[in-house]
């Protein structure tokens, strides 16, 4: 068993987060802190943190920031407060679905302390520790992913990843990262190929920057040359991880997943999502439902920080796509795998676990 | 009939070449002057001019600047320097056929004007014509790829285009650009999707470059998201250049071109690719027979000059990839359209022609 390291992207401060600024990795290792929950929506909105159960984690930890800012006013101000607050984070990002799944949890949380009774430095402490609970549960969920995912990895695969999924997407380990890090640590020899994920380069910024710190062997490739990978029998396996989950098993998850999975699919080789069980909405039957967030075109005229367009022209800068539950090999969750994909499955998984 | 503009992007300054730097674009026009045979082959290898055609003019060029270093030496030395300049100008760049096809010619050349006893002022000013005639030739080959072409295009469409393949990698007016051009002169109504086409962004540097010159309405978008535009019904044609075709039509081009073939061919998309006839060759029956030039890392590091990878991370920089003729809805060359692509079909639109 290998040995590896335990990266984590955030850190509690008293009541401030600390947070690892992926705007400026790998150059830079440089930790911002957040003291109230404007910030902490910023910090999402401007992706200095990113990844679908991150973006969960510091929205609650926002949260409970925000209800210590106001944490000395009446009750009933309180109660209006805090669905500003929770507003406010809630539309930083539209597509992940952890993020409203935290905010409910934490705003629920916070309903039933208020009901209780309970004011002040108690409601602070008993917030702060709910936020840290759903950390804790996402960094437990990442290793049981990893665990129920390995066995599906050879060893000496070559696999291909795309976007950023590992610890700085999560509380830590990752998910689709996370399965490519159990495997390694489980002594599996393992390549990895990665999807250098334009616009944001989650890929050649963040993940090498993760394969590195471990050890694992890897190479960045551009996007546009996995099909040709693939037609080459370079590539054994495809993981990546999901922003939303429908019904139905369609995932939304980072714009090229969708092209990955036809390619995938074309050239017979295994496509696996790695994602919690907070992923999915069941509330949504179909991907093509689900919204997906357009972002500044900047991101697409820009290259890690340099021009690399013609000022007067315009840019399309889709941030997800949606890849529908039949391109998919198997769902890797926490509480298991869920494979031949189809709405009865999903449902009878979640009346199950 | 629209009014468009005539971009050149090399010009003769008396015996030296004038190339537009393309490394420079969009954010500077900056010309530079290459007055020697090894500054003629840095400037193809570094890319300061690019695309199949244009380096082919360019390496004509090249070989008639050449000579007229050498032009006072022995003749005897002379046609051993002309192997010289010949082997320097090829080995540049390894997969585009038209610049051994454009260097074979220039040196047939001069070996028949040596033969016949032309030397001095007379020889230099023989080569310089040929080369010229070559670009001449390249020009003409594109308005009339252009003609052919724009048949296939109708009004509304929206057309995905990969790499550059405009009047920057030509000598003017383009191969699948100039397709674009020619409908768009005669009155279609059309809207580009540009793929940024990652390392080195021929896409949102140049395409888009030449589009906002012509006043072509356009969007840049990652390379990623030309799967997830398919699937929504975004893009009625895909039409990209070729570096290299083979005897039974398969084709070597910018990498990226393979896996948007397969997924305009999962949605029904035509996938055009135009290329003078120059860039076949049918001494190769299979695809798997070119050599695909593998680049410096750092092309993939490095985007726009900024670093976007870890310094230890190791990059793979495949330049092209093969797209199968299967996958190709047409040829348009400069002598018509190749259509239900195969060696005998291709063979008896060479014997024809």
């Amino acid at each position: 068993m290998r040995k590896l390291k335990d990266i984590r992207p955030i850190k509690l401060k008293e009541r401030n987060l600390l947070v690892l600024n992926q705007l400026k990795l790998p150059l830079e290792e440089e930790w911002i802190e957040l003291s109230n929950y404007n910030q902490v929506a910023e910090a999402i909105k401007s992706m200095i943190i990113r990844g679908a159960p991150l973006i969960g984690i510091v929205g609650a930890y926002g949260f409970a920031i925000g209800i210590n800012e106001f944490s000395t006013v009446e009750p009933e101000v309180l109660k209006q407060k805090s669905k500003q607050i929770y507003e406010t984070l809630k539309n930083t990002r539209p597509t992940a679905v952890n993020l409203f799944w935290a905010l409910d949890r934490m705003l629920s949380k916070f309903n039933s302390l208020i009901k209780k009774g309970i004011y002040g430095n108690e409601l602070i402490e008993e917030l702060f520790k709910e936020a840290n609970r759903i950390d804790l549960e996402d960094y437990h969920a990442n290793k049981s992913i990893g665990g129920y995912g390995e066995v599906l990895i050879r060893d000496n695969w070559k696999i291909l990843t795309h976007c950023n999924t590992g610890a700085l997407a999560t509380s830590g380990w990752g998910t689709a990262l996370g399965v490519i890090r159990s495997a390694y640590q489980n002594g599996k020899d393992l390549f990895v190929y990665v999807d250098e994920t334009r616009p944001y380069l989650q890929g050649s910024r963040l993940t090498a920057w993760e394969l590195l710190q471990e050890g694992i062997p890897h190479k960045i490739i551009v996007d546009s040359a996995a099909g040709f990978l693939m037609k080459k029998g370079e590539i054994n396996a495809v993981i990546v991880g999901a922003d939303r989950i429908t019904a139905r098993g369609d995932v939304a998850n980072k714009i090229g997943t969708y092209s990955l999975s036809v390619l995938a699919k074309k050239h017979n080789i295994p496509f696996y999502v790695a994602a919690p069980t907070s992923s999915f909405d069941l509330t949504i039957e179909k991907g093509e439902d689900i919204v997906i967030e357009i972002r500044d075109e900047n991101e697409v005229k820009t290259c890690g920080g340099c021009i690399v367009a013609p000022e007067k022209s315009e840019a399309l800068n889709l941030s997800f796509d949606i890849t529908p539950a039949e391109n998919i090999s198997a769902i890797i969750t926490e509480k298991g795998l869920i494979t031949e994909i189809s709405k009865e499955k999903i449902l009878k998984f979640f009346n199950k676990n």
